[in-house]
């Protein structure tokens, strides 16, 4: 074990703070004075509540927004759970570094820059472009269906990426964190780890990844089960559910949620996987949960069953299942208006509008 | 009745064109050749298909765009059905007109215009305002639960200022336009001609408006049924409906369906009120149907019925009972992201990424 890994991780999570619900309520006070039935804006009522409570501020902004995008390649994707082949990774990274794929083109709408980190592609692309951060703990995770997906040192790197990251884009006035990624096969290992954490059967958590057919899915069922039995993960311990069955991308995303939480900055999920990493985090320290934000649904099967666990609704359900981070930018305008309209609507007494109290 | 307005409301209507699916199915060709698995954007990619059919292009934009808010006063309002008294009608248009309303935000915060029209508010703020439109029918409609809401030339009228408005700001170069209102009592006069159409008792299709208690929602569908008994609205025929139960605000905005489905403008749909409106438009223009999209589930009862009589699924689901057009100015951002999509992203050959056909 590195033991300087280690130590970052447990310093990032002993100084987690609860959010301040206080500012929440106060917020919730200042948008019943507004000129509007209360309540009638609903879930975004909501997000400004909560964006207040994790700022600790009645006047909250989210100036500057990035979606970071955890890259990482799984041993399990060689067994056919897979619509696409795994080099499809490490091209897609290239297409993200060239600014070419969906996230970059939803991320540049909502306002947000992008941040691709290779934290552990099978083949390195990070050597061949600037604009992707190198940092490989390892050429993919070994396959979940004959042992650990990692060590207990290589997730303790690889969450450390994510602090590493996270800080590092908080430091440079981020105020609003979306959690993306790219990794073929990564929906089996998030689904693997939804079954552990839940001590269920994979079939009713898994779904049909980015296109798989009938005999597909049910290999990816099949190897998950397998993995399950190989690796008996400890459905208490997060961190060995992680090692066993996660993957570098997901342990960066699960670092990335903790550090931002340390820093009081909230994060904005986005599909099935960045869910699970997040959940990854708030397994580790429940505290991270009151910095969450869900953005959409995703068709993927086990989505509405974590964020029923995250206590979260979201606010899109366009049936998306792309992963990147797309839910989450196509949110962001979602949140920059609930914190508009916390700051910019007239109140009753200003607009000389009768309030039914109602 | 007044010969001219109705011919330029026959003329309109003579001059809708069918969308062209044609284009519809080239985005969709498009699209599928992005790096993305297929149909993996959802209903995002529907968007893109949509406008597409309307604006007979495979690279449709919508660059300016326009909340046409519409606003007039209820006759039946005098009969406890609101939880806001009639004076807040043109409260709300002064709101409007100095900016601090929550449309005045949404709509900032999506660059898009907001245009006030007085069609009929019981109070004329027109007068006192240069940035409302004053194209006032009447001040207030009657009370549907004594009579018809308008006469035959009072609807006529109110349709062509619709007509007019929406002409007016597509000759200004508006490439999408929403659909707001804002009326004291216009659920209950939304809710009747659900009712009327449907052929159903009221109680099935009448919501809590914008904060009725029990009591109060029990006065709403009385009134409701007792208006059906007095009018005996002619099921089939949607101008009459429209005359004997609606308001000068929901006709205005019909005929503003019926101008933008005309040029081949996409029309964003609202919350209840405004898809009734557009419903009414369908009546008696089926082809209108095609140029419709909805932006958002209100948690008005009648508005889920709504859009499955057009054939619609929303956007955004975010729990809103506000109107004005918030919904629609919250969803002009995935409309951009949509149509972003299909403009700059790399296809599978472009960036060298291997295509499953998944």
């Amino acid at each position: 074990m590195e033991l300087k890994d280690m130590a970052r991780v447990r310093r990032t999570i002993a100084s987690v703070a609860p959010v301040d619900r206080t500012w929440g309520n106060e917020v919730a006070a200042l948008l019943d004075a507004k000129t509007k039935p209360r309540g009638s804006l609903g879930r975004l009522e909501w997000v400004a509540c909560r964006v207040a409570a994790i700022r600790r501020t009645s006047a909250p902004q989210v100036g500057r927004k990035a979606v970071l995008v955890m890259c990482g390649d799984h041993g399990v994707a060689a067994e056919g759970v897979s619509a696409y082949p795994q080099a499809v990774t490490a091209q897609m990274v290239a297409n993200f570094a060239s600014g070419g794929a969906a996230i970059n083109v939803l991320a540049r709408a909502a306002g947000a820059e992008v941040v691709v980190v290779d934290v552990g592609v099978a083949v390195p692309v990070a050597d061949r472009s600037a604009s992707v951060q190198a940092c490989r703990v390892r050429p993919g995770t070994r396959s979940i269906t004959q042992g650990a997906a990692m060590t207990a040192e290589e997730t303790a790197r690889a969450l450390c990426v994510g602090v590493a990251q996270a800080e590092a884009l908080i430091e440079r006035g981020v105020e609003l964190l979306a959690l993306g990624e790219m990794g073929i096969g990564n929906t089996t290992s998030a689904s693997a780890i939804t079954s552990a954490f839940l001590g269920v059967d994979p079939a009713g958590v898994t779904g049909h990844g980015t296109g798989l057919d009938e005999a597909g899915w049910r290999r990816k069922v099949d190897a998950i089960r397998h993995a399950l039995l190989v690796n008996r993960p400890r459905q208490d311990d997060a961190f060995d559910v992680l090692s066993k069955l996660g993957g570098f991308e997901l342990a960066g995303l699960c670092g990335a949620a903790l550090a931002a939480a340390a820093r009081g900055v909230p994060v904005l999920l986005d599909g099935f996987i960045s869910s699970v990493a997040a959940w990854c985090a708030v397994r580790m320290c429940e505290t991270v949960g009151g910095y969450l934000l869900a953005s959409h649904r995703s068709v993927e099967t086990g989505h509405t069953r974590v964020l029923r666990e995250l206590g979260l609704e979201p606010l899109l359900d366009l049936q998306l299942r792309l992963g990147e981070g797309t839910g989450a930018a196509l949110a962001m305008p979602l949140v920059d208006a609930a914190l508009a309209i916390l700051r910019d609507m007239a109140t009753f007494t200003d607009a000389g509008v009768s309030d039914s109290g109602a």
